[in-house]
């Protein structure tokens, strides 16, 4: 992942070939191809993880917990594909995926399968429609808001501390709404 | 539209050729491309259409609308592009872009461009963050779940009656989440 983005970043997406990401990272192609379908997919890998780790944190909550405590379940799940030392890698991340329009269209994709994910998890736990898809999709706005600070090399907190603000700032919002 | 949507569902989409398309729909090739870019752009000229539809929607608003009175009208708004003549047609097109990812690519951005352009007119009447964004999630998730009841051959009401139950039906389930 670094050396792609770095590569990406240094030389342009389009101008970076699998072969170069590879010798970056000291892997050989075909190890490379084991990992990843192509080079599109090193920005993505981390997505297929985060669906399942977001499924497995809602049916890891409380039996008792509310479908909003068990999206919080999630998202604190979700904490482990963003430790620290990674941190830098975020904002170039968004620079090249903001400069391609199929790889914001790869992204927006990702992003309805993290929803579809948590609303499965939620109506396995036995919350109705169309409670479920609402709960699942302010845990992927509460995500995003905190990838996004995530990414602002301002910011020093946590990922799990800015999932947990992100989440309580939309209940908050929530009873604003009508 | 129609013509496009007739060739996709008899040979297949990967199969039809934008000539074809013209041809059946009684346009020259140069006209076509004077209103879509390409074939994929048949598809999705609706969506351009309803992002304006739903921004204008919410700043027609009155000044004392709620942000979810403000969604409502957007929805309202939305139903312009939904005329029962053409109802038949909206299965067709969830056939067609279910059987191909890079189609589902570009249905996923172009639904992150709702929720954008609700976002932004919210915002543009005052309504602080996350509160806008997250009655524009509200709303989006509203707009996808009267889609697919429009698209439901067995349903018969209008998109706007559509839109509106499900819109109350979020609100409703929206304090049953915590």
């Amino acid at each position: 992942m670094r050396a792609a983005l770095d590569l990406f970043t240094a030389q342009g997406y389009d101008n970076t070939t699998v072969a170069e990401i590879a010798e970056r990272a000291g892997l050989n192609k075909s190890t490379f191809f084991r990992h990843f379908r192509d080079k599109r997919e090193v920005l993505f890998a981390a997505q297929d993880v985060l669906r399942q780790l977001f499924a497995d944190g809602i049916a890891a909550a409380p039996a008792a917990a509310t479908p909003l405590e068990a999206v919080a379940g999630a998202l604190a799940a979700a904490a482990a594909v963003f430790p620290p030392g990674q941190r830098d890698l975020a904002p170039q991340r968004r620079a090249v995926i903001a400069a391609h329009p199929e790889l914001q269209e790869r992204e927006a994709l990702k992003r309805a399968g993290f929803a579809a994910a948590m609303t499965a998890a939620l109506q396995a736990r036995g919350v109705p429609d169309p409670a479920a898809s609402l709960a699942a999709e302010l845990g992927v706005l509460a995500f995003r808001r905190a990838n996004a600070c995530w990414a602002d090399p301002a910011n020093q907190e946590s990922f799990d501390e800015l999932a947990r603000q992100s989440l309580q700032e939309l209940q908050a919002a929530s009873i604003t709404l009508s």
